[in-house]
């Protein structure tokens, strides 16, 4: 069997929706009757200001984002946010980091803060066992016994399949504050904005190109960062400057737009969420009920919807899976280096028949090498 | 008079060639009969690994980078990397740097060195005078008395329209180490790489869409920035995973990659410095033969090929040029904000009928209202 359309599992930088690629490829030459590419365009004309508080105004309406939080288009991606977050959060004489880890990104983000200067950070919560992550530390498990300026987690883990599917709250109103990094599952579902005092996603799983990060950062806690911080990774320079302290990814934020406008078109997050769910629970079904040839090692009640990590009996199997998906058009299948086996990334984008396709493929190739 | 193309002479986000974003265009949805947008490709999948290879095989080639140099596409822009030189190269105990400020940018980038904890500054020449730049401060007047870990200076300065026409060098093998901001006039010339220590460059002038920095750093400095650095602001970290410590700007840099593919097709940077030359002379002259009627105040030996400052009589003159120029399809005229008047960026991808264009537009704005 071979799909004629190529469907792309990557984790990121992922698959886009095609209306939006077709919208990016018409417009390419000539936005609007401009004569001129939003790509060549200054971050200061009119033109690209309108884009970018369209952008604005689309993300606020998608998540419901109340008018007390900024909303930033920066870049280096969730990497350098696991540093910027620090200097601008770090609040208190003690700068104290809470850590939740759940899985590879958010133990880089651990390890990233604690080589800081000036900053202690503490462990509050780990799911690690045996270097494996089949489960995330629940909230009512984190250990929250001192003061701390505030509590980093990952709401979802690319390389280990896992996600909060209860996300972490605002418990009560002396708990730390919550910084997410939402990367891997932003936009993916409704979630309440007002439970955390900073959001942040690169865009390039759930809603744009590579080169883009969304911070959602709440204003009151903007304009803390000690004198020393470079005004380019302090946020307040950008918020005072509507996003143009310095020329932001201009055409990768117009991409991000585009998909923010078909997320509306679709119907919003909660429709999202609902296509979103159905996806993951089709593929999880094709794997539990291959009678063991296809296993998920991770804990039931944590399993990613947007990264599905999966095993064949053996690992030449898992080769020869993913040799003979690429070639049937279903690409990227291959799991992260660490991992090994396979990986289906099916982020917004993915639609519901890439996920039927390829588990038509996996009952096919079950058949044939069972 | 009308022109029936559009010429875009905004000082960055800037034009493109538009041989370059016709195959953008062409490859967005299908790169190469991959079925996939380049958008959407894993940065580790060999499509892009190939595309990244090429890009800093043909870098190489127009700039004649020695193999002792390493070659990064990273994000953030200019404004990152006045605070990320700063940690990277800050080789002594003192941590001292050597600035010179020519014009806006260098200025705010001594600013935010200065601004930086456990660094001094000194800024060793400026050509600041009353609040204007109208010349560069040449290498033999910098004062150069003190060790230092490395000077920084910034070779065109896209606000005041200053570029240094004899670049600065390494004077002798004592000399403090250079580290030259090239944003403005990047593969604008030929360059000899050797006589610095670190080149960067923002794309999005003369190479490519925002969202894209380029670095050329000396392969032995690498690796000395303290443990307390962020790796993601450490270049070394990016050195050591081939580009892939996180996830680079995959798109802008497979932009940049044509760029450069266009560059090598049209000659290489001798070609390009001539046409450059031709252009910049072309409407300097229609300046200076004007009759006093359009003026640039800057020092002549320094003027800028890349952006040129001229004024009309007066400020309501000034308005009315740049609104008949932009009906007559020359857009992105206005002078920056400080400096008023007018300001043509005439980077590498303007061509020549661009300028002969503006200057016929400026004798015949002459004409009627002189």
């Amino acid at each position: 069997m071979h799909s004629s359309e190529v469907f792309n599992f990557s984790a990121g930088p992922a698959t886009l929706p095609h209306e939006v690629l077709k919208i990016v490829q018409e417009e390419l030459l000539d936005y609007k009757g401009t004569g001129l590419s939003v790509m060549t365009m200054s971050h200061r004309s009119k033109t690209f200001l309108d884009i970018l508080h369209e952008v604005e105004n689309d993300l606020s309406q998608l998540l419901g984002i109340p008018d007390d939080y900024a909303i930033l288009f920066l870049q280096g991606g969730a990497s350098l946010q696991f540093t910027d977050i620090v200097w601008n959060l770090s609040l208190s004489q003690k700068r104290q980091v809470g850590c939740v880890v759940s899985g590879n990104w958010s133990k880089i983000a651990y390890q990233q803060i604690s080589k800081m200067d000036l900053v202690s950070t503490q462990l509050i919560a780990t799911s690690e066992c045996e270097g494996q992550f089949l489960d995330v530390p629940l909230q009512k498990d984190w250990q929250v016994d001192m003061p701390l300026d505030f509590i980093h987690f990952t709401s979802n883990e690319t390389v280990h399949g896992v996600q909060y599917q209860t996300l972490p709250h605002q418990l009560s109103h002396d708990y730390p504050l919550l910084v997410c990094d939402m990367s891997s599952d932003f936009l993916s579902r409704s979630i309440k904005v007002q439970d955390y005092a900073l959001i942040y996603a690169g865009a390039q799983k759930n809603i744009g190109p590579a080169g883009v990060t969304v911070v959602i950062v709440r204003k009151d806690l903007l304009g803390k960062a000690p004198n020393t911080v470079p005004d380019v990774l302090n946020y307040q320079s950008h918020f005072k400057k509507d996003g143009m302290y310095n020329t932001p990814n201009t055409f990768g934020t117009y991409v991000c737009g585009l998909v923010m406008k078909w997320l509306l078109q679709q119907g919003g997050l909660s429709q999202m969420e609902k296509i979103n769910t159905q996806k993951a629970h089709l593929l999880y079904s094709t794997i539990d009920n291959s009678g063991g040839f296809y296993v998920n090692h991770v804990h039931q009640p944590v399993r990613s919807k947007m990264n599905v990590v999966f095993y064949t009996p053996n690992e030449k199997l898992d080769a020869l899976f993913i040799e003979e998906a690429t070639q049937a058009n279903l690409k990227f299948l291959k799991g992260y280096r660490s991992m090994g086996g396979m990986r289906a990334s099916i982020y917004n984008a993915m639609p519901l028949k890439g996920v039927q396709t390829l588990c038509e493929f996996m009952q096919d190739f079950q058949q044939r090498y069972e």
